[in-house]
C-alpha cells in the first residue's frame, strides 16, 4: 500500500481525476417542496402570461384614435357603455366613440386598444370627458408580454428560490422535476467514540463528528444518513462500509485513520472496489491523516478523528463534491479581509489552516484572532472559530497585524 | 372606517406599538432536527470535557521531574512499563523512572503528568532515552479544560449551526428543547386568482403570491400553511380567516385590498377581534393598498395582489415579525453599494422602492439597473430583480450614475 503524502494541490488534482459527478436522477416535487431544490428539466411555458391584453390602470378602455387632440381645454367626450371587473371575461365590445370602465388587471374588451387613467377623466351619467390623449397600447400590458408561450422560462440546473417558485406558480405548475439529493453515509470509527445516549466510560468521548459533519452535509445540499459508531473490528467495519456504499452516493467516516494496527479503514476501502484509496495522507495541518478513495465511482472520505480537523477537511475537500453531486454551483466559501491578531505559525512543509475568531478592534479594524488549538481535539475550538487563515507551504508564519484573508465557515454566526 | 394613509415610518411604528412577540412554546427535537432551530433552554454541561487528562501527542507518559536536564547530549533513560491506547481506561501506574507509551487522545495513566513526544525519544527494548525535558502538564489536555462540568455552554435563543450541534453531541445530548416554528397562514383573495392545477379561464391568473410568499415565509423561519384561494364572497372569506386565525400565529393574505366593493378583507379583520386594522394603506410605491391588523395579538397582513408589490412589502414589514416570533435575530437585509444604471423616479410623496438587477460594467463597477416595472403585475420583474433601491419621500429621483445602496432580496441569485 503506497503511503506518499500528497500536497494539498496534488490531493485536489487527484480527487478531480477520479471524481465522476454522476447525475443521480430526478424526482417529482410539489411546488413548495421544490423550494431550494435543483430543477432537472427546462421549463417551457405552456401559456402566454398575461393570457390576455390587460389594463395596468384604473380608468376607461377606449380606442386610442378617439382621444386624439384631447387636452385640459378641449376634452373629448365618449359614451360609457359598461364596466369591466378583474377576473371577468369581457362580453362587451368598444365601438368608435365609446368607453368601458375598467380596473387594473382586468382584460381589455374587444375594440379597445388603450386605457385612459381615471384621473384624466370626468364621468357624468353615461358621458365621459377625456382630458388627455392616449396612444395605442398605452396602459395596456399585451398578452404574452411577461412570458411568451413556448419560451424557455427556467433552465435545468437552476436552484429554485422564492422568485423561481413564483414563476412556476404563474405557469400553473403544481409540481416540477428536481434532482435527487445525494445521500451521504456518515459513520464514525475508533474505540473511544461512544454513541449519544449511552453512558460515557472513562477514556471515551461522545460521537461529535457524525453530528457536525451531518449538519455540514445538509448545508452542502446533501442528505446525511447516520451509520453509527462502528466497533473496532475489521469484519464489522467492512460490512458497514459495504452497506454504506450500496445505499449511499458518498461515504464519510471519521476517526481511525491516524496510526496503529486498529486503523483498518483504508485497507477495507481498497478491498471493496477499484481504484480504492487514491489519497493517503495530505501535507496539511490540521488534517494530515485524511485518506480519500473511490469505490465504483463513489467517493469515500476518511477524515481525522479530531472534530476541528475533520470539519475543516470536510469543508475544503468533501463539500465541493456533494455540491456537484447535487447539481449545485460550487461557489467558493465566503472570505473577508482582516488583520492577524497574533503571529500565526505554519507547520513546516505543510499547508496550514489557522482557526480564527473575528473581532473588531477599537479602530473598527477586523481582527482575526487565532483560536487556541493546542489541543486540536477541543470541541470549543470548533464552536469559537468563525473561519480560517491559510498559510502556504513555503511560508513560515503570518506576522501579527499583517493583512490576511479569512475564509468563513458556512453557518458561522459571525456577522461581518 | 378610517382610511388615513400612513407614511412608511408611521406604519412601522404602528406595527411596533401593537405587536407582542409572544413566546410560542418549545418542543423536543433530536439533534439533527435541531439543526438551524432556535434553542429554548440554556445548555449546562453535565460533563467535564475531556472527561480525563488526555495526551495531545503520540509519545510517552512520564513524570516531568524525571526529565529535568535531559537534552541531545545528556539523555535521561527511563523504563517503559507498558502502552496505552485511545479509548482505554489505564490500568497502569507510572512510578519514578518509568514511562508508558501513549497515543494522542489516550487518557494519562496515574502518576504521569507530562508526555514526551515520540520524536524526542529513542526506544530500545524496554529502555527509553529522552532527549528533551518536559514540564508538568506539557502535551496534556487537562480534564474539563475544553468544557467544565456545570458551565453554561449554549444559551437560550442561540440558532443551532453545525458547530453548536457538534458541541451538543460532545455533551452526549440526543435531543434538545427548541422554540416552536411560527405557523403562518397564507391565503389568496380576488376573483381572478386560480389555484394551480385548475384550468385557467380568460381573464384569470394563477395564484403566484401564495407560493412566492410561502417560500419567503420559510426563509424567514416560519412554516407556511396554504389556505388556498378564497372565493370572492364575504361569508366564505370570514370563515376562512377565522380558521386561519385560530390555527396559525400570523395570517398573510394577498390581493383584494385595492379598490371596489369586493374588497371585504379589512372589514372582516375588523369584525374578528380587537384592535382590527391598524394600518390602512401606506404611502409607499409599490404596495400602497397594504393593510395590517391585529386580532387578539395575531398579526394579519393583507398584501397587494401584484406579485412584486406583495413580496416587497412582505420583506419590508412581515418578515421581521416572523423572525421575532421564531425567536431569531432580526438582522437587516443585506445591502451592497452600486451605481444607478439609469435615472430612477420616485412617486410623489411616497417612499419609493425601485426594483433593480445588479450587473458589473466594463470597469467592474456594480451597476443597479432598474427592472421594467411598467406592469407591476409582471412576474418576470420578480424573477429578474436582485434587490431594490429606496428613494425617500422628499426626493424626486436618483440620478443615473449616482451611488446607491441596493438592499438584496434573500435567496436572490445575485453573486455579489
Amino acid at each position: 500500500m503506497f503511503r506518499k503524502l500528497l500536497t494539498f494541490e496534488e490531493a485536489k488534482k487527484t480527487i478531480e481525476e477520479y471524481f465522476k459527478p454522476a447525475f443521480l436522477g430526478d424526482e417529482e416535487a410539489v411546488l413548495l417542496e421544490a423550494y431550494n431544490r435543483v430543477l432537472s428539466e427546462d421549463i417551457i411555458s405552456a401559456l402566454d402570461i398575461p393570457g390576455f391584453n390587460r389594463s395596468t390602470m384604473d380608468g376607461y378602455a377606449v380606442k386610442a384614435q378617439d382621444t386624439i387632440g384631447a387636452d385640459e381645454n378641449q376634452p373629448v367626450t365618449l359614451k360609457v357603455t359598461g364596466a369591466l371587473n378583474i377576473g371577468e371575461q369581457p362580453q362587451i365590445k368598444v365601438e368608435t366613440g365609446e368607453a368601458v370602465e375598467i380596473v387594473t388587471g382586468a382584460p381589455m374588451p374587444e375594440g379597445a386598444d388603450a386605457v385612459v387613467m381615471v384621473e384624466d377623466t370626468e364621468h357624468e351619467d353615461s358621458e365621459l370627458h377625456v382630458y388627455t390623449a392616449v396612444t395605442s397600447n398605452e396602459n395596456v400590458m399585451k398578452k404574452g408580454s411577461d412570458i411568451k408561450k413556448d419560451a424557455v422560462v427556467l433552465k435545468k440546473g437552476q436552484v429554485l428560490g422564492s422568485s423561481e417558485i413564483g414563476v412556476l406558480a404563474a405557469l400553473g405548475l403544481k409540481s416540477v422535476k428536481v434532482q435527487k439529493i445525494p445521500v451521504v453515509a456518515v459513520l464514525s470509527t475508533g474505540g473511544e467514540v461512544t454513541e449519544l445516549g449511552r453512558e460515557l466510560q472513562t477514556g471515551k468521548i461522545y460521537d461529535i463528528n457524525a453530528y457536525s459533519i451531518s449538519t455540514a452535509v445538509i448545508e452542502s445540499g446533501g442528505k446525511p444518513v447516520y451509520f453509527g459508531v462502528v466497533p473496532d473490528d475489521k469484519a464489522a467495519l467492512a460490512k458497514v462500509m459495504q452497506t454504506a456504499l450500496t445505499s449511499a452516493d458518498m461515504v464519510i467516516t471519521s476517526g481511525g485513520v491516524s496510526v496503529g494496527p486498529k486503523d483498518y479503514t483504508p485497507q477495507i476501502v481498497d478491498s471493496l472496489g477499484k481504484p480504492g484509496i487514491v489519497v493517503y495522507g495530505i501535507a496539511v495541518k490540521p488534517g494530515k491523516p485524511t485518506t480519500i478513495g473511490f469505490v465504483c465511482d463513489k467517493p469515500v472520505f476518511s477524515l481525522p478523528g479530531h472534530p476541528t480537523s475533520a470539519l475543516l477537511i470536510f469543508y475544503l475537500l468533501a463539500r465541493p463534491l456533494i455540491l456537484r453531486l447535487a447539481g449545485r454551483p460550487t461557489t467558493p466559501m465566503k472570505a473577508v479581509r482582516g488583520f492577524a491578531g497574533a503571529r500565526m505559525f505554519s507547520a513546516k512543509g505543510r499547508r496550514t489552516f489557522v482557526m480564527v475568531k473575528l473581532e473588531f478592534d477599537k479602530d473598527c479594524r477586523l481582527i482575526a484572532e487565532p483560536v487556541e488549538t493546542g489541543a486540536s481535539g477541543a470541541i470549543t475550538t470548533l464552536a469559537n472559530a468563525d473561519g480560517f487563515v491559510e498559510i502556504a507551504e513555503n511560508e513560515q508564519f503570518v506576522d501579527a497585524d499583517q493583512e490576511v484573508e479569512v475564509t468563513l465557515f458556512r453557518g458561522s454566526a459571525a456577522k461581518v
